[in-house]
């Protein structure tokens, strides 16, 4: 591979060199002032991403941990959860849901397509023992993007939770937390946040609070009880994952400083740009409710995916991504276009594909469509 | 707080500069060749430092993840668990298995003392329930080492499960994971790993993985089932810690050129020099069993333990750790010795200690024992 190589992927994001530098720091240790300090300021800070007033609780760990974390402490064996599936991460949702003993309800939405408010509406009606909603703020496999305005105000009238997987999407694609009524969103620490992948996130609102006392399945490592015990002193029951919360403390400063707003604005443009950029090459869009976070097109006919992304990264540096799952494999390209990637690495990247497309002899050949 | 400090406590322990540097690298994707061939080196390498045979997985999250793990994947409801109990850390597998609805047997050793292997064979042969038996290699929190080899003589002729918390002893004491037949072993990145925390580890025997098959407790994140899926193309099934995997490359590689042997023998008698030092100063050792991972020493009458260490951290830049837990808090002073700590920063610490406790006006009180 090229070094340095250009990252357009959907996370692992580019990490600023400030960051970069920040966590190489000689380490010190956590249960001091020094870290306390530095962690209240975090959790304060990571609200003002979160766009709420709610706790947002560090783990150390994946995204997926937070997927589990919003799951567990908040039902019993048995309790019905509704799963939109429209991507491999949506589907996440059902296979944890299944490994605790849930009965998770499937909702299942075309591939590249937002689920519509009403049918979740319509199945909360149906079943009023519904105790959750899952749902992706960006659906990363996809790039879909779900209207979580709609289906908060939706969700909020009835008993049940909404739970958003917001890994990819949080501070890309604008969610308002306390605003749109979400209770839990999950999020990671190596998409938007620009920061090595480690951290995982969950806000809890007030009403999934409530539920906790509640719930019965068997938890630990990742309980709130512990969490917000700790919390009340700035700190976390276990060892954090240190350096990584030192960088997320300037990586917040960095979004503060640009203003929320600007970042969604910067982000929204370059999803514009590159959208528009795929359409000039003549390549169709995957998804038809498309987000700031990252843009999928389809691929030519007889073009294979994963060859693309093989020579786009082995032979020019620019790393994209390609489909994921054995629907989607070969059939796209994804590129993403949040975090610290610019507009100048976009075009650069965009470029490289359109290049290598057109070596790969296809560049006449109109979309196959045969992803959707 | 005077920078740079010098870091004596038990976890993070230093992270030399080449390590920190490393990570400091721009990051890349983890689902490439690149990352595969770099995660298949280190899942190989760290077989010679927890000298085993046995598949070792890596997650990302912190140490106590990986005990959560370790009795959750073997286990199901209601299954007895004979915990050692000799400290904060071995209290944990306590807390632990309960949370999951297990019933832990608690065998209680006074701090500062090793649990007595023949008691731990007598309470096997009373309950062959016993599904498994919990125990610290060093148990932090007091400085205490198990005889681990005697421990596992005795469980291996049982059907029970020998789960031995190594977070922070691995790689400071010997543990022949294979030879002293040790089913599990959980580990962490932060301690004589020389990383920054956010990585656990989990060895695994064939004997474990054959009651994995039986085993029911709820699980997903750390499901062994999709590490061993993964691992089989050195990849993870979720995004890995991904920096510290690759500080991770190096500080094995570190460990392999000095040699495990050497590395253990560096540790011992560094734990020797600290010990004789401390009680040159007229201070009593605290651990019956001590270890070359940490040393810990009682205090003299009228000194707060609290105290002392802020001084020392504050005033002096040498950071050590203090007593854990209602129990030891403030009774205690715990240096530590494992990892990159050398033994100039043993001298300058222990110099620090020794002027500090002077300060105090304590240098001519006896070790008052009350932290027995």
């Amino acid at each position: 591979m090229i070094q340095p190589a250009i990252l357009l992927t959907p996370g692992p994001t580019p990490v600023p060199e400030s960051i970069r530098q920040l966590m190489a720091e000689p380490i010190f240790h956590h249960r001091t002032p020094r870290y306390r300090k530095i962690f209240g300021d975090v959790s304060q800070r990571l609200k003002k991403v979160f766009l709420t007033q709610n706790p947002v609780y560090t783990f150390a760990g994946s995204g997926t941990l937070a997927m589990e974390a919003a799951l567990v402490n908040f039902h019993s064996a048995g309790d019905k959860v509704l799963v939109v599936e429209n991507g491999k991460f949506a589907e996440r949702f059902t296979a944890i849901a299944k490994a605790f003993g849930l009965s998770p309800i499937g909702l299942k939405v075309p591939y590249g397509e937002a689920p519509a408010p009403r049918q979740i509406e319509e199945m909360l009606a149906k079943d009023k023992d519904i105790k959750a909603v899952c749902v992706q703020l960006c659906e990363t496999s996809t790039a879909v993007l779900s209207d979580i305005k709609a289906i908060g105000e939706i969700v909020s009238r009835t008993e049940a939770l909404l739970i958003v997987d917001a890994i990819s999407g949080l501070g890309a694609d604008r969610l308002e937390t306390d605003l749109w009524k979400v209770d839990l969103v999950v999020s990671g620490s190596q998409k938007a946040l620009m920061l090595p992948p480690g951290l995982a996130f969950l806000s809890v609102s007030p009403k999934a609070k409530a539920r906790m006392a509640t719930a019965k399945l068997p938890k630990f490592y990742y309980d709130l009880k512990h969490y917000e015990k700790s919390m009340a002193d700035n700190d976390t029951p276990w060892t954090p994952a240190l350096t990584l919360v030192l960088g997320l403390q300037k990586s917040l400063e960095m979004i503060e400083t640009e203003g929320i707003d600007a970042v969604f604005k910067r982000c929204s443009e370059n999803a514009q740009y590159t959208r528009e950029t795929l359409q000039k090459m003549g390549l169709k869009l995957f998804s038809k409710a498309p987000s700031s976070t990252v843009t999928a097109a389809c691929l030519p006919d007889g073009v294979d995916g994963e060859k693309l992304c093989k020579i786009m990264r082995d032979e020019k540096g620019v790393v994209v991504a390609g489909g994921q799952g054995e629907q989607m494999k070969g059939k796209i390209v994804r590129i993403c276009h949040m975090g610290a990637i610019g507009r100048e690495d976009l075009e650069t990247g965009l470029k490289v594909l359109a290049e290598t497309l057109k070596e790969m002899k296809s560049s006449s050949g109109s979309c196959c469509c045969s992803c959707q």
